[in-house]
């Protein structure tokens, strides 16, 4: 693991959240009450919840080269003074609990000695049994007295539980304020050993030792070829999926591209000249921008496994995520190349720069009608969030195909072709379709079944968890929603009773244009707990402006490769009486 | 009820059913054995089966005038050689059939003395009980001996019970030969009354006298406004559905419109005149084709109406039906009258000519975007499957919007417009939108749920029907499936067992073009009966090329106008040991 040197200092030109107050102010909090302070950690809550509903900001956070070195970590609004407000409040509430944190714990933590730690002796304190350890920069802090009072919430520091903050600092910048740093010293209980400040040795040996460093939040999957999702609770804290917690899904070794010498090879049609485009001649075409919403067509496999065996990565539910994109759109590519629609089928059919150890690369192909129609919004995107794409995301470039499964988002872009036949490749051919649940690798023809493109309309639960207690009184519910081919969602229906009655849930996160719902919607529900209920079966279910709705269970669906599984999304949890 | 003249003779210029063998074999086959003539039914079955797959003939059938005077009923092959054979087969079969049914019971009709009977009187033998009577011009027969032997199967002679029968002949012109008039005239058991011969006279008063007459095999939902689906063992007889058994969904009364001075209203843009068109003026516009299935948001109500009441007609899963639409494309319309696609979101209004005792018309509307697309193939139709718009389907022109709810196609159309919003319409504002299960008449809000506009997947079992008996041994399945926006139905699953198991169906019709599929693919399944079981609990359900797929149960979708009625399809049928 890299470790991470301090955050930076505050750079110039972005606002940032109101330094929350001290002084006068502070000292008076300072000599509350332990009273006072239990009685206001709800209030953060409270404050943090307002401010996670998923707004318009962006957080600029790591990093164009992955290597989690936070830049500058910042918050740029986006301008809404409500949301502004709601900052304001929260960080002053922030402030509030910082200091009566402080007050609670000072005493505790400054006499002990700091002691000399590895990396791995901090990584076995990583649960409430053996307490909870982290590190920043080179300090060891022991957080277990404080995970409670955590204003996120428990469940987001344990995330980083055994390792360093500086990842989810980096990721949440409301974290790299004085005042916290102050309360965080307060648990310092020794700082790590010499060889674990510097970043450990790549085999080279390993095709994919040159890998790049990710964010230990991401729950991994397969590490070669690296393949993560966020956790839940971190997937719908906001509607823009940070980077680094972006999921992941890699089909072979990350290629290291130099952005000088990399070129997209576009072959032109019979009788015209192919292209060999820079990054410079991309950004050259007209600058496109668009939030779209990607998913691997294995996202909620996991529970296809539940019923039935079957081959495929154990994707859960965060196999989706959201981001701005800025590219060139294809059809002005095509159209520059001499392309124009057919009136014949035709495909567009892509390869990346990332191939196996044969050197068959990774590819791809869409309907050249979706590529050449403008509306279709299809991009050859070299900046994701703002920032350039990070090597995980297709570094320097990649397709994005609004409304599509992820798999034809071709990563690492190398080639375009127009063709009248879809794509050769493995993963157009011979993977990523769907069958009967009657199907098996004895009797299954891929021939038969068409390639997926467009997704059926999906919906999942991220808070509560699944096997979690939530209290009695009222309960709060999020997820997201989505669906292909541009369909929006136009409502989400929850059950507490497995699917008996419903309640309708608000819909946060953009509208979007008719036709070119590109992106989620998040969601959320506070319903009353059915008094005397020992538990809920929580489900959701989401409608598309097509009337899709989803199955209601996943044995129907369940097919070989364990793709589109979009069964209502089924939760169980005990209420604390 | 009018009664229908003879058929006319045989037109030239069309292929007809190669005419089965009489003379020499006839007479041979004559002297055949009771004994062979039962063996020769199940072949005759067979035939018909094999005729009654879906090919791409086409039936022109009744009637631009709808009175059901059947004009020149043909078969219009598409020239498929094996198609072509088929029907050769069955011919052949169908001539040694009816001699042989000829010889059967020519003994015992041929002595008994004709008698005049009423329509009232006929009428009232339409069951087996009963007896099966039926009429054909102005004679009278008493077929009960011949269900069973009826080539087509007991269950298609059985909707003609009572009635006349040139409505059904008309439908299915094999019948329209010498020696299945041969056949029949041994039953004739009278002649009906010389006042039921001619047509019975209207009540001007009503406002749905002047309605057209409609083919007796049409099942009534609501006879005024006129809401009638035909029977699911003919509703998948052939690809292209009969006019006069497409189904019909009336709001108001049918306005009798004269084609010479019909006019159609174009408004246009700010600052440009608006069109007045006349029928003759339609016909300038190129002319576009294109075949499309229409369904009613209430298609399969009938089945939420079992869970829990709904408003609205009783529905079975007859509420859809395929025609070939002719018309001018309302794209070259639009552009005529000076209108463009806008950057902001408008719609096109269409107000029908049938209005209510207020005046108030029928009205709906579409996005802009759909109606200026012209791959979106939106019609002013005037012509149903090579004829002029039968007055039930909505004469002289209606809209025609594939893979669009039906109630946006508006019928007898007389205005189009441009607004920056949806029609006002009852029918667009306030019905035909989708709701939560747990919305009801005291909470709804119409404004909170998107105007139907395309619909979800959707398929259903045609055969066998719910609570039939069918044979141990095999048994075949057939249905149809549809999507809405032009998405391709990819699969259709099959289970005899509830929904435990699967297989898949193999889908018959026309493969369309992709993104294009604007009509429904019928399929089919031969399964064997398991051993032993004594009951089948036969489920579909389709999947479209989003892969979008039906839900389960129809209690989570339930809405309290019964739209939207997509569950899987459900037949409970017996087993003969």
């Amino acid at each position: 693991m890299v470790l991470a040197p301090p955050l930076c200092p505050q750079s110039s030109g972005v606002r940032r959240v109101k330094k929350p107050p001290s002084g006068p102010r502070g000292r008076r909090a300072r000599s509350a009450t332990m009273l006072l302070h239990r009685a206001v950690i709800p209030c953060l809550r409270q404050a943090c919840r307002l401010q996670s509903v998923p707004s318009r900001f962006c957080i600029r956070a790591c990093s164009t080269n992955d290597s989690l070195q936070p830049q500058c970590p910042s918050l740029a609004f986006s301008g809404a003074n409500s949301s502004t407000r709601g900052w304001r409040v929260m960080g002053t509430l922030l402030g509030l609990g910082a200091v009566l944190a402080y007050h609670d714990h000072r005493c505790r933590a400054a006499e002990k000695s700091p002691r000399i730690y590895t990396r791995e002796e901090v990584k076995s304190h990583s649960s409430l049994e053996t307490r909870i350890w982290v590190t920043l920069g080179c300090e060891v802090f022991d957080v277990t007295e404080f995970v409670d009072l955590h204003p996120g919430g428990p469940s987001k520091l344990m995330l980083a539980a055994g390792g360093p903050l500086e990842p989810f600092w980096a990721l949440y910048a409301v974290h790299d304020q004085a005042h916290v740093r102050e309360i965080l010293a307060q648990y310092k209980v020794g700082e790590l050993s010499p060889e674990d400040k510097a970043p450990s040795t790549l085999k080279t040996s390993d095709p994919y030792a040159d890998d790049p460093v990710r964010h230990p939040a991401l729950k991994v999957n397969s590490q070669r070829p690296f393949n993560a999702e966020p956790p839940p609770e971190l997937l719908t804290e906001n509607y823009i999926t940070p980077n680094p917690i972006f999921f992941t899904r890699n089909h072979l070794p990350v290629p290291n591209l130099k952005p000088e010498t990399y070129r997209l090879h576009v072959v032109g049609p019979p009788g015209c000249q192919s292209l060999s485009l820079s990054l410079d001649d991309l950004y050259q075409f007209p600058k496109h921008e668009v939030t779209v919403t990607l998913q691997c067509a294995g996202n909620r496999r996991s529970e296809m496994t539940q019923f039935k065996e079957v081959k495929g990565l154990e994707w859960n539910a965060g196999a989706i995520s959201t981001a701005r994109w800025a590219g060139a759109r294809l059809c002005d590519v095509l159209a520059k190349a001499g392309h124009q629609l057919r009136e014949t089928e035709a495909h567009v059919c892509f390869e990346g720069l990332d191939s196996d150890p044969t050197g068959t690369a990774y590819g791809a192909s869409i309907p050249l009608a979706r590529a050449m129609d403008p509306e279709a919004d299809v991009l050859l995107a070299y900046e994701m969030n703002g920032q350039p794409l990070p090597r995980d995301h297709g570094f320097p470039v990649r397709v994005v195909v609004p409304g599509v499964v992820g798999a034809r988002h071709v990563k690492w872009l190398g080639k375009v072709s127009v063709e009248p036949e879809e794509s050769y490749s493995h993963w157009q051919r011979r993977d990523y379709k769907g069958f009967s649940p009657s199907v098996d690798w004895d009797t299954v023809d891929f021939d038969s079944a068409p390639s997926i493109q467009e997704l059926p309309v999906q919906s999942a639960i991220t808070e509560p968890k699944d096997g979690e207690t939530v209290q009695s009184g009222e309960v709060t519910i999020k997820g997201y929603a989505w669906s292909g081919g541009g369909r929006a969602i136009v409502r989400v229906d929850v059950s507490l009773d497995g699917g008996l009655t419903w309640q309708v849930a608000e819909l946060d996160g953009e509208e979007q244009r008719p036709r070119k719902a590109w992106a989620w919607r998040l969601w959320q529900l506070q319903a009353p707990v059915p008094a005397g209920k020992k538990e809920l079966n929580i489900v959701c279910k989401a409608v598309d402006d097509s009337y899709n709705v989803q199955p209601d269970t996943v044995a129907p669906i369940w097919n070989l490769r364990g793709v589109l599984s979009n069964a209502w999304h089924r939760v169980h949890v005990r209420v604390t009486p």
